[in-house]
Order: structure tokens, then C-alpha cells, then sequence
């Protein structure tokens, strides 16, 4: 019966009903098995590292071998899924058909790679381009396909605008070709100014990026200064209306197939809910409606969720059977997956462990007065100025006895400062899941108090620093600082926002990854060993122009660019964000690769830059402004308000004047009234977790609550999901 | 009675309702007047092209005249402004008071500058930054204030998340000062690396603008890589998320400030149409509700529009009395302003005048036939091929004597097109104001007719071919080019949208050019001649370093950027967009204008970054979005499509199949049909122009009508919109 919990996570999986089927489906979504299939993913994509070109040279036969246990394990964890879903599901689900292909082409690429390099010839390892497309295609890659299909459906329209923008850039460079081409004028270097019709297309282009500007302008302004208006309209019309456009376009279709796929899901789910309905329902009365009794539902609830607490699980079903007849029609039943998505806190007001240790001193009229002092506002006071003394001591000179020292008397407060808070909060409550702020803080601090032992013993024994110990010292001084941002409250909101949407970053941040590993393997085969870097300290003549002749004199050697190179993968994964980030990428690509392969160099970093600074990062902007305009707008969902309805009729709501749970949320600020004051409380208390997201979906859900149907169980089957395409999972599972 | 036309344009303008009064408000509002006035503030902005400065240098009492004559009309206007509406009602307007203190400021700078350059003092003209502040205050700079306010209601949002930037750069600098600052790093050009914490903080700054991205880098870069890291962090907090963040924010606040004004607005003129109808009311039978008759709703119509067809206003009159009562409620007499606001387009189907003048030349068979010819598809596509032909043509070199004859050929098929379609569609018809691409086609195909005769002619005759002449021929050959985006209908799609939104990107023209203005003026004070530019062709060794030796051997002089001064008013301006476009900025203002003045300098040119880019570019970038997002989501107002209901049931509605308005707007496509097959069409046609706004409000209205409730007559004085002090004027009129 794990439909329940496939609807709770939005999981699409067919099984079969048996035990034995039912105990592999369970493995099959073990954490551990997970954790295990991301971990040979991540080594698989590392093994870059150790390829030729490597940073960490090894051989041939180990990176291979280490990429055959890779490839079983992928092997493995897919037949794992064959036997759990059904046969023909799994042959009509591509993500499936994808990873088998992957597996097969990169097999016969090694085998060719492997008997090219014992025959000693010339080989290429091209499947690498396909290593990143598995992360993609496993189960557990929902997020990023729907970021991928988003892109896909996104581009048509992206398509439409960027032929227009085509050809504009065409009409311009015609235009400059005609206007400025037989004045004579020259570049700086020398070199005729705007005669070729393809270069003036390629510098306009980087104009649009603004890489290139005022310099492109310059020979024409220096001419005459009307000549400026061309250039001035030119960026007014493609960098700042055209590429508001691309945003416009990206973020609107992003936006609707979204919403079209979060429909199907929650849809899915429903009718995932109903199907088990269907299995746990009873007629209690006969002619009435059928109904869920809530010794099935507890059944159930166990099922899914284990460590549930039975006061959490006895209040969500307080709350689907509100008028407490013992048992819930289908509506009520159909919410439990959403309901369950909701995280609450549960409270056990535990009394300090002190308290039961030695009633008698913590209960003392001393105790309470420090008790009373560490939850006053002036203490929160007292340490922002700390931290903002500490601050300007950072800045000072490190080498100074005096504030050396000093550090060990931030550090000595820094660690009272937690201590005191123990002392007054209960240690659980402090340290809970949620104290996000609380562990920032106890982390950096122990952490930079290890650090800084180490490095003064380190110090008066060998009279020897390791830098980088100092290094980890210093940063971890440096964040200690930003915990004064929590203390003011707008600053909190603006933070907590970042926070929330930090998970589906990460999405995008994957997405890249992908984007990015495909680009450094193709950029590594075309461009390794062009470009060589030399030490500070080497004195080889061929440093002045990167170790190639043909780099001599130009930009990319004048302004030491020679690291920015596709020699090793570290070093192209860090040239690609500098292309991301585009300032001067003409000169990385026109002076650089260009220069030292061909002029067709070009069009593997302005198809960079079409996919990753026009497609990419405009969905990145979107997402971030939905994602805020959410935060703005919504507060709670319906589910979320009766939630917490149930939770203040029966008593047991954290109210706002104890202020256990905000303190719990952001304990080092507004601490007003002290919880010991009410010893009257109930022992366990509850409160919604509201501004937190389980799951990326749940948080998409909620973008788009507002245009879904509660009612809608989608009961008949509907033909026209049923027969899209874009969704790649089945619907309907088999509970 | 003017308050229709004022709740029509959404003016709030008190008046007397004696004759005279009426008379000068009409007279007020006459557009020769505004015109004339717009006049003269261009005048008075330009001065500063004369003034030192100069571009082109006048004497003093010149330029002082002029501006003293321009200085009269704004009195005169303000004062035939105070006649028009009451007193108390004028005091307590803050825009008037500001003309008021502009006015006086402008006077007393006037006199201390001539007396102290009388006596031969050094002097300055201040009170030329408070020039464009007149644009915003005049009573017809209603959009710009608007988009004033909703800088200034954004700005506490902004604020704090730009305080938390700020942070972020001060913490990020500290570690890169601690990191980096002791390892004895240089820059390129052997400097320290990263030693002072300013410097840091300033570099860091750059680096969000992404100007410096990736030189700022490469020295930590070089040493280690894991330094790029640092940056890589770095660039992805402030550069992507606060970027992006700003933009969430600015957008959210514009969205929500501009829907609380239009909603205000439109309060404002419902009250307006109520109060009208309180003075036209009439009690047709006892107890009856009251109404207003057809007679004098004409009279009303007439007063506001007289220039409204009378078959357009019997259309008008039979939407809103849709009963046939001959007298319409409150409900339907305050949809007039907005009814007004839709833009019918009135078609007379006259026969073509050929065909009144020789009716048996014109039905011939040839004729016919060449009538379905031009009107075939057929016919757009050979003339989108001979576009592309000529664009190959125009491409190659115009040396050539065969290329050059070509160009006549070209001219002649696109004027016969012209013809063409003259015979064929009614000229009235084929030249009506909302054929964009037939006035464009005409227009571009006729200069360039003239440009090359002309040029030709002094060819043939002097042996010598006019620069300018040959630039503008180009310019318009290449133009005509453009035309081939118009056949494409998805290319139609995102153009019209762009033209559509084109009045509203003029506000955010207006708005650019106050701030330029007053950077240009303050920046003229502070840099100007610093930096000497020397053409070409000069021999000074001076040129090589701006003609200021501090400047020698700096990045500024080696770029050649000795033209981005603040020399004149024309420079200033270019320089400031060149900053807008921020690449190179820290080039221009660091090796630039803060070597030749003092590090201070920076202010001025981070301030104009902050102001310029973050909030003004964001608040563009918000407004396209939006304005697309509206295009892609709603499609007519309820008005509109009850308004063609009525059209269409009357069976005057130009149906899509004979396409004779569609082919008004886009005539050169789609000309399936021939109009000239259905003789027994009525003689008088209407079409929506649905896509089109004759104001910006009515666009802004659009976006948030779905918010505003269509019975909501704002008849008890509201006591919050009363005292809501974001909005400058008085809301009600005295009809």
C-alpha cells in the first residue's frame, strides 16, 4: 500500500500487489540505496579529474576500471527498477531507455578508446558528453527533468524571439558595414575598422553582451560623434528591449508549463489517493457514503510514515474528521497526502535538564535573574556590538600581539554566549531541527576554536603557521559576522526568502552542472594543451604569450590570461562561469582560442552563451522572481490555516506571547516573556512550520495553489493527459 | 461641462463653471499651447549646448536671454493654470509649488552668476540641475510623475535589500583582505594585490557589475585555484541572487504602487462620470430610477469629441442603451470614458476612385485579374525574395558600376509594389493612420527615390558624392529590409507588442533624460576639461595621454577613451550611457576621472550606478515584463467584446473573411480574399483597434482591471483616498 506515499512525494511507479514485490519496492527507495547510486554518479563525473587531460594524472586502466564498477552499479540499480515496476511500463518509460543507451554507448566507447590506446593510436573519449545526461535520467532526477522539459517546451518561443533578434543584429551590421565601413578608420591595434561583414556581425553580437562596449564604439565616436547614436540605439534595441523580451518569453512559458505539469501531478495524486480509498473504504451504513475508519487510516498513516509521532498523527486525523464521527468521506481522505506535507513541530516542553537535576539552584532567585538576562533584548544588543567591535578588529592587523590576543577573548564570549543560552533554554529546543541559526553559530564558533588551538600550538611548537589553517581561521572569524544580519528583522525576511528557496537552487545549480560538464568535455577535446600556464616564478621565455607563439602580443597574453584555459576540468569549469559571468569573453575566445585554432572556435562560446546566459540564467531570474512574488503574496494555504485552526481549538498552540517556537526559529532575538513563567502549559505543544517546504513540489504546488481545484479527483480518466507527451512518467498506479 | 473628457484622460483639475472659466480651461488645454510649451522646455534644456560648456559656445547674455524668455512662458502658463482652478485647490498642489521654487531658484542663479561674471568671478550655474525637475512638474507630466512615485514608493523596499548587499561586500571583502591581502600577490601592472580594504570593497563592487570580471580575479587565480572559488561564491550571491533580488523587489513594489494609483484613478473618474450624471439626470417617470436621455448624451459626446463620426457615436449610444429605452442608468452612462477610450477604427467601403472614373477600364477582365494577382500570396512572396536579393545586393561592394545600377531597378520594383497596391486597394484605405508598414514602406521607398537622385545628380555633375547624402541612402535602403520581418506572422506577433509598449518606453525616456540631465550637469561642473580629446590627424604628443600627464600611461589613455569626457553636453551624455552599459566603467572612472580629480570621484559614479542601473533599468526591465506578460495572458477588456457584440449584431462588424481591415493593418499579407466580390457590404464598417491604446492609461488600466470592480461608483467620499498623500492631486472635480 505505498500509494500513499508515492501521492505524498508525487512518485510515479507501477508494482505489483505482492509482499515479495512490495519488499523490493521498499528497498528500491531506501535512503541508503539512494545515497549509494548519487555517490557512483558523483564518482563517475570525478573520474574527469583523473582523465587525460587530468589534474591528477592516473592510469588508463584504473579510471577505467573504476568506471566499469560505475556503469554496474548503474546496471544494477536499473534492473533493481525493471523488477519492481511493471515490464511494460518500464520499456515505455524513455527516461529508462535513455540510461540503458548511455550504459551500452559508453561501454562500446571504452572498449574502441581501450583497443585505440593499446593499438597506440589516436582516440576519443566521446561518451564523457553522455555522463552528466544519467543524472538526468535516474528516478530520483524529477526536479531536473522538469527543468529540462520546462527549457524544452520554453524553446519555440525563445526560438521566434531570437530569429528576430538574428535578424536585427543582421540589419545593424549591414548598416555598419554601409556607414563606417569605407571611412578608413582603424582599431586601436591598427587593423581596419568594420570592413568584413562577419566580423562586424560577431562584434555587434558581443556588443549585445556589453562585453565588448565602449571599445567597438571608440574608432567611430573618435570619428564623429552621431556615429555614437548608432551604437546608442543599437544596445537600446537589442541589449535592453530584446534581452527583456528573452526574460519576458522564458519566464512566461516557464511559468505556464509549470503549472501545466504541477496540474497533472497533483491531479496524479488524487487519483493515486482515491484508488487507495477505493482499497481501504467501508460502508458503514447502508446507502451511505463509504467512508475510511480510523483504524485503517492509523494502519495506513503507520505505513507511510513511521516515525510519526501519535500525537501529530491523532491530530491530523482531528483534523480531516472535524465533525469526529470516527471516520473520513473521500475528501477529507484525498487531503491526507497534502496534510502529511505539512511539517509541524512537536514541542515536548521538557523541563530543563538542570531543573531536574538540582531543582533547588536553577529555581534560585540568582538563576533567574540570569535566566531573565539572557532573554532580554539589551543581551541580543550586547553581542551585535560585540560582533561589530570583533569586526573592526578582524580588519586590523593580524600580526599585532594586541589583537591576536584579542581573539581569544571574542572567541572566550562567543562560547559564554552559547553557554548562557544552554543554561536558559532546554538543550533540545536549542539544538533543534529548525534552529537554523543556533547550530550557524555553535558550528562556527567550536569550529574556529579548534582551528585557532591548532594553529597556536602549531605556532609555539614549530614556530611554523600552516596557511592553510589560517586561511580556515580567518574565514571562519569572518562568518561569525554575518550573524549580526539575523538580529535586524527586515534583513531576517529577505534572508529566510534566500533560505527557502535555496533547495530549488540547487536544482538549477545540477542543471548547470549538466550544461556546464557536456561543455568543459567537448571544450577539453578541442582546446587541451593550446595554452600553457607557467608558475609566477618560472622564467621560461615562453610565459610572456602562454606558450604559444601565436598568442604572442595579444590581449589574452597581455592580460595574463593563460590559467583561463580547457587543459584540466577544474580549470575549464571555471573558465566556462567566466564566460557565464561574459565580461571579456571576447577576448578569452577572439585573442585566445580562436587565435591558436581557427576562427570556427567561436561558435562553440557563442552557443555557450545562447544556452547558458540567454536560456539558462533567464530561468534562473525567473524562478527567483516567482519564488519572491510567492513570499510576497500567498501567506498559507487553506490546508495550513484549518491545520492550524484544529491546533488552537484543542489548546495545544504555541502562542505568540511564550514565544517558545520563535524563539525556537530565531532564538538569539525578541525573547520578551520566559517560558517557565507558565507551568500551566499542556506538555506537548505544536506548531506549524508554514514558511518551510518539505519538497521542491510542494513549494511548486503552492506557486500554483491558487488555479487548482480542490474538488477535482480526476476520476475519469482524462484522454489528453493521459496521451501527453511531455510527461514522462505513466500516471496511474496500481495500489 | 468638461469632466467627461477630463474622466476620459483621468485629469483631476478643479475649475469655475462660468463661461469664461470654461473658456480659458478649454484654451488650457488646447494642444498648440502644450505644444508650444514642450517647446520651449526643449528649448530651455538644450541651452546647454550653448552654455559653457559648449559644444557650439554663444555669449552669455545669449544663452541668459533665451532662458529668460522661457522662464516667461512657464510663468505665463502657470499662472493662466492658477486661473483655471481654484485658488486653495492650486496652493496646496505640490507640483506647483515646485515650478514655483524652480522658477525662483533659476532667477536668483541667474543674477549672482552675471554679477559675479560682471566682476569677473568664477561662478556656477547650479540651478541647471533643476531644468528637467520641470518636465516632471507640469500638469501634462502626469506619467512621468507617476513613474516618479513609484521609484520613490519602491525605494524603502529597495533600501534594505541593498543595505544586505552592502553587507554581503563588506564581508566578502574582509575575507578577501584576510586571504589574499598578506601573500604578496601583484596585479598585472605590478601594484599590491588586494592589500587595502577600500580598494577591495570598491574592486568587489565592480565585480558585481561584472566590468572587471575576470582580471579581479586572475592574480588570486594564478597563485591557486581554489581562490577562483572564492570569487565563483562571490559572483553567484551578489551578481545572480541580489541582482535578481532587486529586480523581484522593484518589480513587486512597482506592480503593487501602480495598481493602488490606477485603482485611485479610475475611483476618481467614476466619481467624476457620476457627478456628470448628476447634472444630466433626468426623472423620466415617478419614481423611476434616474436616467439620461439620448439628447443630451449627444450634446455631452459632441462637447467632449467633436471630431467623433456620428455613425461612431450612434454605435457608442446603442452599446450602452442596449435596451432600446432611448435613455440609459448610472451604470451604462459611467462606461462612456472608457467606451471613448476603445479605438474604433470607422471604415467607409467607398468603391476605388479608378472605378467611379472609368467604371469599365476598372472591371475589366485584366484588371480583375491583376487585382487578384497583387492580392495573391504569391505576390508577397516574390517581393519578400526580391528583399532578400536586395540584401545581397546592398551586402556587396557599391564600387561596383553593375551593383550601383542594380540599386535603380530595386527603387523601381518597390515603387511599382506601391502602385500596385494603389490600384488595387482604396487609397484613403491603403493610407489610413493605422497602416503602420504602408506609411513606413511608402515613406522609406520615396526618400530613398529622392536620396539617390539627388545623390546622382552631384555625382554626374561635381564628380563628387555627398557623405551625408551616401550615409542616409545606405541607411534607408537598409531599412527597407526590415519590411520582410512583417510577412512572418509569429515575427508580426512580437513586434506589434514592442510597437504597442513603445509609448510607455517613452516615459521611461523622459525619465532617463532628467536623470542624465542632472548627472551631465553636476558631472560638467566637477570633470570638465580634464580630459582633451585630439582628432586624429593631430600631431600632439599630448594626444597619447588625454592631454593631462596624470592620465599617461593609464588604461584610459591606452584604450584611446580620450572622447568620454564631460566636456560638453553631448559627450556627457554618451559617457553616461556608456556607464549605463557599465562595461569598462571602472576603466572610464577609475584610470579616468578619479586619477585626474581625486578617489572621491567614485562617488559620483557609483551613485549613477546605483541610480541608474539598479533602480531605474530594474523598473524598465519590470514594466516590459509586464506589459508582455498582459499581452500573453488577457486579451479584451469586457467592454471591448461587448462593444463588438454590438458591432457584429448590427452587422457592421468587418468579418476576417474579406480581411479588409486586417489588410489595413498588415496589407502586405494575408490578402486572401478580394473585397471587391461582396458589392452588397454595408457602407460603413467598423473594426475594433483592440490592440492598440490611445493613452497609456488605458494600458495601465488594462493591466490591473482584473482587480477593480466595475461597480464601484466611489459615491461616499473615501476618507483614506482623500488623505493618501502619494497622490499629488485632488481627486475630486467640481463639475
Amino acid at each position: 500500500r505505498p500509494s500513499g506515499r508515492d501521492a505524498q512525494y508525487n512518485r510515479n511507479v507501477y508494482f505489483d500487489t505482492l509482499p515479495q514485490a512490495v519488499r523490493l519496492y521498499m528497498l528500491y527507495n531506501h535512503w541508503a540505496l539512494k545515497v549509494l547510486l548519487y555517490f557512483f554518479m558523483l564518482v563517475n563525473l570525478s573520474l574527469a579529474i583523473f582523465e587525460d587531460p587530468a589534474v591528477y594524472p592516473l592510469p588508463i586502466w584504473a579510471t577505467m576500471l573504476v568506471e566499469i564498477l560505475c556503469l554496474l552499479i548503474f546496471t544494477i540499480r536499473l534492473i533493481h527498477y525493471a523488477k519492481v515496476i511493471l515490464r511494460d511500463k518500464f520499456w515505455k518509460d524513455p527516461k529508462n531507455i535513455c540510461i540503458i543507451v548511455i550504459l551500452t554507448l559508453t561501454l562500446v566507447d571504452m572498449i574502441i578508446y581501450g583497443a585505440l590506446k593499446a593499438a597506440n593510436y589516436y582516440g576519443v573519449r566521446w561518451s564523457r558528453v553522455l555522463r552528466p545526461l544519467l543524472l538526468v535520467n535516474v528516478t530520483e532526477g524529477r526536479q531536473l527533468r522538469r527543468a529540462f522539459r520546462s527549457i524544452r517546451n520554453a524553446l519555440p518561443q525563445i526560438f521566434y524571439v531570437f530569429m528576430l533578434f538574428m535578424f536585427s543584429i543582421l540589419i545593424f551590421s549591414l548598416m555598419a558595414l554601409k556607414l563606417l565601413g569605407k571611412r578608413g578608420l582603424t582599431n586601436i591595434n591598427g587593423t581596419p575598422y568594420f570592413t568584413s561583414y562577419l566580423e562586424i556581425m560577431f562584434d555587434l553580437y558581443v556588443l549585445v553582451t556589453t562585453a565588448n562596449s565602449p571599445d567597438v564604439m571608440m574608432p567611430a565616436y573618435n570619428a564623429n560623434f552621431f556615429f555614437a547614436v548608432f551604437f546608442i540605439v543599437y544596445i537600446l534595441i537589442n541589449t535592453y528591449i530584446f534581452m527583456s523580451v528573452f526574460l519576458a518569453v522564458v519566464y512566461n512559458s516557464y511559468k505556464k508549463y509549470l503549472k501545466e505539469e504541477v496540474r497533472q501531478l497533483v491531479r496524479a495524486k488524487r487519483h493515486k489517493m482515491v484508488r487507495a480509498f477505493g482499497v481501504l473504504q467501508e460502508q458503514r451504513e447502508e446507502g451511505g457514503e463509504p467512508v475510511v475508519t480510523q483504524a485503517s487510516w492509523n494502519q495506513l498513516v503507520r505505513l507511510v510514515q513511521p516515525n510519526l509521532s501519535n500525537a501529530h498523527r491523532e491530530l491530523l486525523w482531528s483534523v480531516s474528521d472535524d465533525k469526529n464521527q470516527g471516520a473520513i468521506g473521500k475528501v477529507a481522505f484525498v487531503q491526507l497526502a497534502d496534510l502529511l506535507n505539512i511539517e509541524i513541530i512537536t514541542i515536548k516542553s521538557r523541563p530543563h535538564p538542570l531543573q531536574s537535576l538540582c531543582p533547588s539552584l536553577y529555581q534560585s532567585a540568582p538563576s533567574k535573574l540570569l535566566c531573565q538576562l539572557v532573554q532580554h533584548r539589551a543581551f541580543v544588543m550586547v553581542y551585535d556590538l560585540i560582533i561589530l567591535v570583533n569586526a573592526v578588529f578582524i580588519g586590523l592587523d593580524e600580526e599585532n600581539p594586541m589583537i591576536a590576543n584579542s581573539e581569544w577573548v571574542f572567541l572566550a564570549l562567543y562560547i559564554l554566549e552559547i553557554l548562557l543560552k544552554l543554561y536558559v533554554f532546554e538543550p533540545r529546543v536549542f539544538f533543534s531541527k529548525h534552529s537554523f541559526w543556533n547550530w550557524f553559530d555553535t558550528i562556527i564558533v567550536i569550529s574556529a576554536l579548534i582551528a585557532t588551538i591548532i594553529n597556536s600550538v602549531m605556532k609555539s611548537s614549530s614556530h611554523f603557521s600552516s596557511r592553510q589553517i589560517l586561511d580556515i581561521v580567518f574565514i571562519l572569524r569572518v562568518l561569525r559576522l554575518i550573524r549580526v544580519v539575523d538580529s535586524i528583522k527586515r534583513f531576517r525576511i529577505i534572508i529566510n526568502t534566500l533560505i527557502r528557496i535555496g533547495p530549488a537552487i540547487l536544482t538549477f545549480g545540477q542543471l548547470i552542472i549538466v550544461v556546464y560538464y557536456i561543455f568543459a568535455m567537448v571544450g577539453m577535446e578541442l582546446f587541451k594543451g593550446k595554452v600553457t600556464f607557467y608558475e609566477q616564478s618560472s622564467t621560461n621565455l615562453a610565459k610572456a604569450y602562454c606558450g604559444n607563439p601565436l598568442l604572442n602580443g595579444t590581449d589574452f597574453a597581455k592580460l595574463n590570461y593563460c590559467k583561463n584555459n580547457f587543459n584540466n576540468v577544474v580549470s575549464s569549469f571555471i573558465l566556462l562561469v567566466e564566460l557565464t559571468v561574459v565580461n571579456q569573453w571576447h577576448d578569452i575566445l577572439y585573442s585566445g582560442f580562436a587565435t591558436v585554432t581557427h576562427i570556427s572556435a567561436r561558435i562553440f562560446f557563442v552557443l555557450f552563451h545562447i544556452i547558458v546566459v540567454i536560456v539558462i540564467l533567464n530561468i534562473f531570474v525567473a524562478f527567483v522572481l516567482e519564488a519572491f512574488f510567492v513570499e510576497y503574496s500567498v501567506d498559507k494555504s487553506d490546508l495550513q490555516t484549518s491545520l492550524e485552526r484544529k491546533i488552537e481549538e484543542l489548546e495545544l498552540a504555541v502562542t505568540m506571547e511564550d514565544n517558545l517556537v520563535n524563539a525556537m526559529e530565531t532564538i538569539d532575538n525578541d525573547l520578551g516573556g520566559s517560558q517557565s513563567a507558565k507551568p500551566n502549559l499542556p506538555s506537548l505543544m505544536f506548531k506549524i512550520a508554514s514558511k518551510r517546504y518539505r519538497t521542491v513540489d510542494a513549494l511548486l504546488q503552492r506557486i500554483f495553489e491558487a488555479d487548482l481545484d480542490p474538488e477535482d479527483f480526476a476520476e475519469n480518466d482524462d484522454p489528453e493527459t493521459q496521451g501527453n507527451e511531455n510527461f514522462a512518467n505513466p500516471l496511474f498506479s496500481h495500489a
